[in-house]
Order: structure tokens, then sequence, then C-alpha cells
């Protein structure tokens, strides 16, 4: 049987090529296209020492040239971008999974608030896919075009997402308090505020108020709750190189221990292979998740004041990115869903 | 005139150091005894080669063998050591500051709870000042013994405080969620969550719900508000050595844009010299703050959710224990509050 | 067929924990033994938690009671622990694979000298194979014991080998610097000098004239040489986590261009699955190799005066340990070589 | 009496800045013009938000708009731009302190071969002074023009001299491996290999056997040592930002002990207020020297090889740059040498 032929446009982006290396591992696959903005003409080998030899070298992304070289497109490109390619690839009868947040809200009129853009193929908001697999992963099964979640959200989702269904939480309240390694920003973001003698031995916030995850986690948090969530976002930049951890304040609206907290997320998610759910003992770690697709989460209840405070931690490029890209490919496709992960952790 | 002979028990450890190091040049200061419990008989110099050649050698602390060797003594002593040794020194006409946690909380019957001892002298605990300087420096002035502030507590009650005195937070429901560098846990706690391989690239939070410092905020910041006040105080450790950042979430009373809040800001610590306030293009950064007893802070109002989020940088090393410290004696005995104190922050 | 039974002594180091993740994939490998000092009774998860759950809790290493568990021994002890237990393993008819450091030197002399102690085996240090898969894979295979090479001789050997064989160089005159991450130290060695604000944003020389890899690199320097060969080696400890880089200086004997250097390292690896060469565009990362058992090397010849410059970056847990045991195992049982080896890099 | 005016042309960037600070705090200078490209009409403190308010704002380096404007003119500039206003500036009867290396070597025909360019005002260069104050302070004394040496010779010239000069080595031999922060890129230095997640956990070698440090440290070397001095200079790029670590290998020409050797460092150096010669049982690290213009340095001999190995910690922009420009400006106006000048390291 013939192996399904895959794009990758971005692939020399630190998702793209985290991407294409699993991809190059996976059975049903074949890479068929690999695109690059500032790399035409080289092997991901030239880009990256580490990555092993392969045939193809990179090219300028144009999707009429290159719509019928794959089956599947996965679009790891700046935002705005993949609006105005999608439209062609789904015409052309292939899939979409997008990185990007293209097609991440609901609503067209929320690109020019938060993006500063105006959507140009706002028809297709309302059939794209937006989920994590461990929260929908029905809606994922069969889509022709899905946008993969962002770093934060994910870190944020999957340990709320249990009290949202059941109401245990004060909705409008929610603190979500995040540290993310640097390489969320990027390969390509090369400015003084990662240059390393600036961004080492340094935190901050950015974005207070103001970051363009906040209406995605409310979107499907609300969603999720079925009514409107609130969230005050606030992501922090931390000197380290991959990792995300999320602390999550919210008020419980009725009485909960610690450990009927933990067991509800031991409910949610003991059949997930790539949700580890932490008990009273211990706390997440995002060392324990670098490489891999795994999310540590736990909870705890602050008596006192009757609050809920959730842990995750994730590899922003793993879990957060490239790996869930995987995840949700081999959804979508009806493969395995653990098909060609890295179920490993690089440890210490 | 003669110079006031200063002790410094605990003189090895990094908080100790480094007031051992400020103390040198100041010029109404004659350091005249040195204790330490793991290099009796060293010189500061072996233990630590950046430091200038010094003719005292480390003691052994025995309060009454050192009791008439100076005029204050500064305790950098392990928790629940100080409390055995101030009523002598305080009897011997002594004044002292402690830099541990024994004379921090107002009643005896916080130290069961949250540190797992009686206390030696509850007696003291009325007579004893906590405070930082900015907040109440009157209370200082003159006193007999002092107890500086925890790193963490600093970073938090210095933004809360002028919007605690003027109510405009919900008292009951602030979120302090702190990022501290690891030599927050001293030179002594050689431990396996701080051995290199583990701590670096890692963030993780620790004693969620539970941290010591949790009383102490909420004790400072109700005689501040002048009512009770509840705080969720998360602490988490980030692959830096030096510095703590700390993001505080409180739901308005009323209504406040940003400009607002940081002219509140502004007016509560536009004369203050370590104090600086951030307006609404900047963001703090600890590493704006390393080395020296500054503190960064500004405030933003997440208009959506009508709550207000202050953020704090310091060097906890320095504003955060060493050269507060050295602020706390100058204001005690009276010398201009700014002597001695590194004003310098080491940039990059 | 059955698979082998494999035991691993000391499997709660960062070696050993590395190793059992791998083999734990391994397609001919059952893991039926786990040994540790100090986490008797544990599961691997439980001190790891980022491994997977595993039926075996940890033992006590008792010799006697455990030489029927397993068919093949891999051990990763303190050094002088090893030749107490090796004698009775290979009288039961097993194979042994030892990390540590005592079957790697051929002369019973070596041991007082460089490690303080008595050989307790010395009789097996002539049948004691002690290579590197990539030198001389023949002697591996078949072999009853084979003592790991360190890490930093790995990183030494494979530059070096090329030009030792046809004495392009002056062996008595070569020098190696190197550069280590901290997760060398082990993961017992929880010490001031890797605490982390101690280690972190400092670099040292340490162990200089006296390291115990010196006699191992001249060793088989020598052997493949055919030649007394005098190495100065030097190294330090740089603040990150994984990786080795090392830095050879040596005298050429004749003409030899940059190109040509790089061409004769070509040579040598160009079918070796884990030996990466660079050419003269491009220079080693450690990064390029984190998680993997690759090591990338290139030649540089200072023309000015007549200088070979060769420098190699590894994976100290990696090439330097754990997969390059696992290489081992394939090798001395026959298997595919790279069986059960990450060929992946977490990069960044 | 009226202080002295310095202007400072390239103020924004990290020497510049640290300059800046240090100068604020010098009784006899006036601070009287600011020069940056990059950050025209701004004021220190919106460059760096840890400097104090200052009167002037920053203006573009035009030399003859600026020459009336100070009596001393320190320039951090690029590289290639002094050689164009030092001219004019000296026939004004100014000063000059460069910190780049447009005056720091003899022959114009070394520019071309190492910088590229033709040197603008070679009559100068015969006039212009290099030099470590420690090594030749008389030569800065008086002097119109002074070349700062750069980070890296002072790290290898200053343990090197003592040996150079009794001729202890061989000359042509000497091998320096040195190992930097990524401070010493600059902040103007925005690029790929300094993007945090790149730099960070990596370590590199980097302009192998071609550095423009080379030139510059062979000059010094022969000049000191009265006969050609031949050096392979390699440098490396480590995850920290400030500091250089140089290891220094020569054969001895003699017979010498480790505990001479370092005698004969003790000699040379026992009046020096900035170096620190450590003994038989300490190494340097460049942590004991982070914001200080101390030097750090030791000796070890092996042996087995009779060869020097010299080993030496400083702070790249402290002795390495800013620091050690202030000492030379204090030796150039018969200043007390150490005015001004931050003796204090920030540790951890």
């Amino acid at each position: 049987m013939s192996r399904v032929r895959v794009a990758i446009a971005g692939a020399t982006g630190y998702g793209g090529s985290n991407l294409f290396r699993m991809l190059l591992g996976h059975p049903e696959v074949e890479i068929s296209y690999l695109g690059s903005q500032s790399y035409v003409g080289k092997r991901m080998q030239e880009v990256y020492p580490h990555l092993p030899e392969f045939d193809l070298a990179c090219e300028a992304w144009d999707v009429d040239a290159v719509r019928d070289r794959a089956d599947v497109f996965i679009l790891a490109l700046p935002h705005g971008l993949s609006m105005h390619s999608v439209p062609a690839l789904l015409e052309s009868g292939k899939r979409v999974i997008d990185f990007g947040a293209d097609y991440r809200l609901r609503g067209p009129a929320a690109y020019p608030r938060w993006y500063g853009i105006e959507h140009a193929s706002p028809e297709l908001l309302e059939e794209a896919v937006y989920t994590i697999p461990e929260l929908d992963r029905e809606r994922i099964a069969g889509a022709r075009l899905v946008a993969c979640p962002g770093c934060y959200p994910t870190s944020a989702l999957i340990p709320l997402a249990p009290f949202l269904r059941t109401h245990a939480i004060d909705t409008r309240r929610i603190i979500v308090d995040s540290k993310s390694g640097v390489s969320g920003a990027g390969r390509a973001a090369v400015k003084l505020e990662y240059h390393f003698p600036e961004a080492n031995e340094d935190v901050c916030a950015y974005a207070v108020t103001e970051h363009r995850h906040t209406p995605e986690i409310e979107q499907e948090a609300s969603r999720i709750a079925g009514t409107e969530v609130c969230i005050s976002f606030t992501p922090h930049l931390i000197p380290m190189t991959r990792g995300i951890f999320t602390s999550i304040y919210a008020d419980l609206t009725g009485s909960l221990a610690t450990d009927q907290a933990v067991e509800i997320l031991r409910d949610a998610y003991d059949q997930e292979p790539f949700v580890k759910v932490l008990g009273a003992n211990a706390l997440p770690h995002t060392k324990s998740t670098v490489g891999s697709n795994f999310i540590h989460v736990t909870a705890r209840v602050d008596g006192r004041v009757n609050r809920l405070i959730l842990l995750s931690a994730l590899d922003n490029l793993g879990k957060g990115e490239a790996s869930q890209a995987v995840q949700i490919l081999n959804v979508m496709m009806g493969w395995p869903e653990t098909t060609a992960i890295d179920h490993i952790t690089v440890y210490p």
C-alpha cells in the first residue's frame, strides 16, 4: 500500500524541523515537499547538521505550484499566510493541518482585533476544527482542515477542561500565569530580547493583557464549559530553551479537597497515552517532558481561600507544537494515535 | 568618632557574604565579628576567592562569648536559631537585625503551624519590628530588634501596598505568583533539586499552598490594608541564579485604567531611591536589578475582567536580602539611608 | 525465540536511567533486574517521572543473589565496586559490560596511582576489552567482559585515531582541552561545586594534570599509534547540562592542509552510522548531538605553526555513556549495531 | 578644580554602557558627550532601565561637531571607524582611548590581512600605545592615544608575561584555548548564533585559526619576550553571559615545579590591585570576577610532559573591556589607578 504524501511548509523553523524529524520515521507517511522562505535550495541537513540526509531540497512556498505534490499539507507558516493558501488546497481535495493562528478563532471579527488583519477566507472558519486530541478527537477524525492549538492554550486547556465541564470553578475569574522557554519565539525571531546576553539570567512578563493566545483559550474553554469563560492570561519568558509551565488559579464553586481534584484529573485522562496526572506527592517539572509529547498535570486546593490551583508542564515544541501535530495527523487519518511520536524524554 | 561595631552571624552564606562585602565599605561600620557554622577558623577569602583580605577569621556562633564583641548584631542564621540568642543580646543592650523568620510573625501560634517549632522568646514578638523601609521606616528608626522581610514578601508588598491602603482591590482574592532564581535556596542547601543538571532547563512550582512566606505577606498586607487580607502564594523555581519576578492578580473594587494604576505607584514611590516605577511602555526585568538594591514595579489593568496586574522584579540577594538589610541598618542607626548600598546593576 | 535477559546495576543514575530507557525499546532484550543503592524498593518511575511504568522495583546490588537473574550484566557502579563482582559473574558464564573504570586500564599498577585502590581482580585486566566500537569492533564481538570508554576518552580518541594510525602527528606533545556539561558529574554527585548558583554562569578547569581519564586516553592512543603517546588532558566544567566539546592540538609531522585533514577523517568514518565528519565550512556544536549517539568531528590545520586542531562534540550521556553502551551490547551480541539506539537529536 | 570632560562614543553598547556607569561615579570626570548609532536622541535610561537619570541624550557620532565637547574621547566604535576620527581629535589636542582594534597592531599590513581594510591613518600606529596597565603602565602615562587590549589578549598576556620575560617557555609552540560568555559578541550582534535557543546549552569553537585577536596576542607576547612568539589561539563560545576562561599550554624550556610557577606569577603581580594569583590549592573561576576588574590566574606544571599550564579567569566586560578602560584612563591622566573602578564581584 502506498504511503500518504505529506508536504511541510515552513520546514526549517523549530516546529517544522521537529515535525520533519518525526515524520521521517512515520510508516504511513512519505514527505513529498519541503517549503522554506529563508533556505530555498538547501537541504534540511545544511540548516540543521543533526538531521539525517534527505533527498528533497527546500522550495519557496507557492500553493499553485505545489498543490499536486502532496495529499496532506502541514503549514508551519507565519500568521496570516495560511489563509491565502488553504482555500486552494481544500478545493484540490487536500487535507490541511495548520500550525498557525489563521483558523483557530471562530469569528472573523477576532482577526482584526487580535492579529491586525482581515481574514482572507472567513468562510472556512466554521469548518475548521480547532481542538486538542485529548479533548475532542472525534472532531479531528476525518476533518479536512485542522488548526493546531498553540502551546500556551494546550498547557491551559488540558488541566482546565475537566473542571470546566463539571462547572466546578467560577468561569469568570480564571487566571492563567505561564512561564515559557525562549524557543517558543521561534528560530526566525532573532531579536534583541532573545539575544543570549539579554534573555539569559532574566525573567520578564510580556504581552500583558494582550497576548494573542487569550481569545483561543477563552473560545475553547467556553465551548467546553458551555458558558462564557473569561481568562486573564500572562505569559512570562524564562531563561531556558524548551518548556512551558502553566499555573492556573480558579475559585471553586463548591467544596473540593486536593485529592478529589487530582481524582477528577485522573478520571479524565487515565486512558490518555500522553497525559500524566501527578498525585498529591509530586509536582510537574518541564524537564520531565523535554523532547516528548507528554503533558504532566496536577491539582491542589488552597483550602484557606477555596481556590483551585492547576499546574501543568509540557515541551512547547513537543505537545505544544510538533509532536501534537503528528498526533493530530494520526487521528485525522485514522492511524494509531501514537504512531511516530517520540515517547521519550531526554533527561536530564 | 569611633565606628559602630557590627557582628555578622552566618557570614558565609550567600546573604551573609553579600552583607559582609557591603559593610566593608560602610563608613560608619567596623565589622567586629564573623560567625559561621561550616567554616570556623577560615577567612572569608578562603571561602569566597572574590572577597578582599580581612583580618578576622570565622568563629562558631556562641551568644554568650560574643555579646560584648559588637554593638549591632546581624543574624543570618537558619530559622529557629535566632530566637535563642536574641533575648541575651537585647539584655546586653545590643541591637539586632534578623535575616530569618524568628521575629517576623506577630502571633506565637504561627510558629508551630508554619515552622513546626514553639517560639522560644514569644515575649519579644510584640516589640520586634517587621517592615520594609519604604512602607514604614519610622518604625525601624530607633528599634532594638528588626526582622528583615523575606525576598518574596518584599517583591509582593511594595507593589501591593498603595492599592491596599486605598482599598482599590478585593483583599480576599489576591493571587501572588512568584518566579525565583535558585540562589534563594541558599548556599548551604546543596540538595538534589538544586543540583545543576536537575535545576537547569527546568521550571517547577514548589511548596504550593504551604510556603512559609504566606503568613508574612498576609500579616503585613493586612496591617497596611487595615483589614484581613487573604493571599494565594505560589513560588516557582526557574533556571537562573539571582532574581525574583512576582506577578500579582487582584480584582479591582472600582474602575481604574492602567495609566491611573501606574500613577498610584508613582505617587507612592517617587521619592524612594530604590523603587523604580515603570510606565505603560516598559515591563520589569530581573536582569535590570542584579547586584543592586532596586525593585522595579509596574501595573496593568486587564479591562475585560476589571483585574489589576502588578509586576515586580528585584534581586533576591539585593533588595530581597543583603542590601535591604544594610538599608534597614542605616534607618535604624539614623545614617543616610543609601550609605554603602550598591546602586549599580551588573548588566547584562 | 526468547529475549536475552539483561541486568542493570546502578539503574537510577543518569547513565543507568538513560540505558534503561533505551533497553526498554530493544527487541532482543528483556530487562530482568534493576539495581540501585539509594532507591531500593522503588520503581524507576518514582525516581524519574518521565519514565514509563515497569514491573520491576530496584533492588540492592548483591552479586550472589542476582547472578542467575540475567545473561548479561551492565554495571553502572561507582569506581572500585565492579572489580569485586565481575569474577563471580564470569564464573557463572555471564557477560559483563562495565560503565566504570575497573577494567579500563591494562596494568594493575595504574589503579593505585590513579584511583587510589588495589585492583581486586587483576587477572581479568588482560582479558577485558576496552575500546570504542568504531575503533576496533572486532575485539568487542564475542567478548565476555567489555569496559566502556569514558566520555572524555571517546571525544578524544575518535578524532585522534586516524592521525595516530598514520603517524601524522607528534605523539609526545598532544594537548586535549575538553569542556563538559555538568551531568558528567552524575546524579549522585550532589556537591557544592554543582549547586546551581555555583555552577551556573561559571567556567573552571578541574583535576588539572591529574584527571583519571588521562591514562585511558594515553593507553588507547598508544595502542592505536603503536608507540607511546603522551597527552596533556585538561577538563573544564561549563554551565550546561549535557555535552562535551573537545579541542585537540597536535604538531604535524609533515605538511597537511585542512582539506586533507578532513579527508582523513572522512576516509576513516564514512561508513560509521554515528560519526559525522564536518567539512571546512562547519564546526561541531554539542547541541547537534543532545540525546543522540552521534559524535560530530572536524579538523583544521593552523598553517602558520603547522599544527593540527581536531574538534569534537558529543552528548556525554549518549555517545559518551549510555547509548554507546547499547552499541557495545549490540556488537558483543552480534545484533545490528544501531538497534534501539536513539538516532535523534532533540534540537534546539 | 574643574573636572576633565570625557566623551563616550558608542555609549549604548555593552562596553560603553558599563563604562558610562563607572565614569558617572568618577570624581575627576564629567561625562560631556554620549554617542550612539542606534539610539540618537535617547537617554541612557531609556535604553537600559537600570541606569540612573542623566542629563545628556545620545547623539550621532560626528567628529567635527564634537571635537570641542570633551578633553578625552573614549571610542567604543565598530572596528574601522576610529581610524577616521582619531587624527582630527589628536590635532585638536585631545586624548583618545580606543576600545576597538584600529590602533592595536603595529604594522599597517596587518589590517588588510586580519580586518580586510586599509588603515586610514597608518602614521599613528607607531605612536599609539597598546598595552595592559599591569604589563607596561609607563607607556600609558601621558600617552595621547591608547588602544585598549581585547578581552582575549588580556586573559592570555597577563598569565603569559612573566614566563615570556624569563624565556621559561618555548615561544614557538604556545597554545591558547579560550572559553567566552556570549556578551563578548556585543549587544548589536543580534544574530542567529547568539539567539538564546541556539546559544543556550551549546558549546562550539569559532574562528578557528583565524581569530583577529591572534596577531594582537602574538605582537605583545613578542614584545615582552623580545623574540618572535607564535600562538595557536582558539576561542570557544559557552552558554553564559559574562566571563572568559583561558587555558594556556606551553612547553617548558627548563625544569619547573608547580610551586615555582605559581611563585613566578606571585612575584610578578603581588603589588597589583586587580590581579589575584591563586596557589596550588585553588583554580580560577570566572564567577569570582563577574562585575569586577579582577583577573584570577594560576599555574600548573604537567611534570610527565614538562608542560606549563596557565589558567586565567576574568569578566570580559570588566578587566576585558570597560573597567580596564577606566584603569587606563586613570593611568593616562595620572589619577590613582583604582579610582571609580568596581572592586566588587557580584557573587553568586
